[in-house]
């Protein structure tokens, strides 16, 4: 449902100018877990709602999980040749394009909510889900979690600054990715709050077991298995040790799920999504 | 007003993370005309609307127009080491704080739409505005101008290229500035059209001036004068000749100011703008 929401909203190939759309769909169909818009899609049916209310959110939020990539893959940044198992964005395109490609998925984005509102969703309430939307993203939230891992490389830092790193770079954007479903859905202030704060046991939960999958993970997961390490990158396993790694990942996504108790089986997809992140192996 | 708009609604240079909020911070603070915002209050004004119900969204169009500023004077764009008379951001700040303050400018930008709606402005008309630019500032509009413009450097283009080259990169945002403040101002659908076609006239004529000035402009410009010249870059004096530029640009600010006929002395700082845009000499 969200790749064909994604092809659908985006601009095709032959759209003037061809170069730029090929660049922004490049890296879009380069695939990865669509975790985001999957967990948008799941918090707006836990509350009860169609998850179609949400598919336009949903989109534009995998669309700005994908901008940061091109970017943060850049040779100004971590300069990565593969993503996915594939060429980043810059190697096919060229740094310029890529640069353009990033920015013009990021308006996209927020041009795809304007622009397809669904009509059960009060205007107030889309400009609610954009302005959080906006936030994570942001300075204080996205972007400015990645100023830290650049700060932060072939340095030592404490596991406070390791998680306020990833609380910032991955966590408020797949934190406003499951509040956004819940506001989509109608749900209370309460029940945004403790989707929002699942969304953050998760997302923590998620970048744990990344780092673990850097070391043990096997070619699938699509980049250099190590690559950490020959970076000097702090990460879970190297400030605490794999084992206490993934027992720390499997107890976030048990305090996840634990959060869900008041929700009904409409709430199992999220249910399902938080044993995923642990579990996956890629 | 729109100075103080800025540095009230953007965050100060000690919050998190202070090196990201800086580098914002420089280049809005690096000044330039403000044309966006102020077009965006005249035309609110023009329509007998207060313009403070149009400042947030002034404020974020030259959030993003700064963005493309940012971006467009990196390495791997136009690399440019001075603009207004100051170093480039990148040059200050690096590239990677560069790429980020641009992105984190553009998400601002949305977020403040968002966060600060006027009270007298419809939720629905806002997402409207919010669309428009996001439409004006993405892949069909000014960031497939700046592609245009990067695969036209170094070549022969025809004065039909060139025209739509500016049209994208800098004509639609100036366009949809007029039509945003038109909009929020309450405009009717015939009011916001014809300002819309005011804006693009003198988005028009800004960029052939902008060309003349390149030859003619004392250092006051900020940059280099003859740039272009060095550059092999396709103007409309290389192009038409000088003078033929300079009437092109008065004959397109005298429609500007055609159009404005039906409207009354509230339009005045229109009117204004479009003479300003093709007499100034910086």
């Amino acid at each position: 449902m969200v790749e064909e929401t994604l092809e659908r909203y985006l601009p095709v190939e032959t759209e003037w100018p061809p170069k730029l759309h090929e660049a922004m769909l490049y890296s879009i169909r380069a695939g990865g877990k669509r975790l985001r818009p999957i967990l948008t899609l799941a918090a707006c049916e836990a509350l009860g709602a169609p998850k179609e209310r949400a598919l336009p959110v949903a989109a534009a939020l995998e669309m700005i999980h994908t901008y940061s990539l091109i970017h943060d893959d850049l040779p100004a940044m971590d300069d990565d040749a593969l993503r996915r198992g594939k060429p980043t964005n810059h190697t096919v395109f060229g740094e310029a394009i890529a640069i353009l490609a990033g920015d013009a998925l990021l308006t996209e984005a927020f041009r795809l909510m304007a622009r397809k509102r669904h009509p059960d969703v009060e205007a107030k309430v889309l400009i609610e889900v954009m302005e959080a939307i906006a936030d994570a993203a942001g300075s204080k939230g996205m972007a400015g979690g990645q100023v830290m891992d650049l700060e932060s490389e072939k340095k030592k830092i404490s596991l406070a600054d390791l998680e306020r790193l990833h609380r910032n770079k991955t966590g408020r954007l797949i934190r406003v990715s499951v509040e956004s479903g819940a506001r989509l859905g109608g749900g209370s202030a309460g029940e945004i709050e403790t989707l929002g704060l699942y969304g953050e046991k998760i997302g923590l939960a998620f970048q744990i077991a990344d780092d673990v999958l850097d070391i043990e993970g096997g070619e699938e997961i699509g980049k250099d298995v190590g690559s950490d390490l020959a970076n000097e990158k702090a990460t879970y396993p190297s400030l605490m040790g794999v084992q206490a790694s993934k027992d720390l990942a499997s107890k976030l996504a048990e305090e996840a799920v634990d959060l869900l108790k008041s929700f009904d089986s409409k709430a199992d997809p999220l249910r399902e999504m938080a044993r995923f992140v642990v579990k996956r192996r890629s």
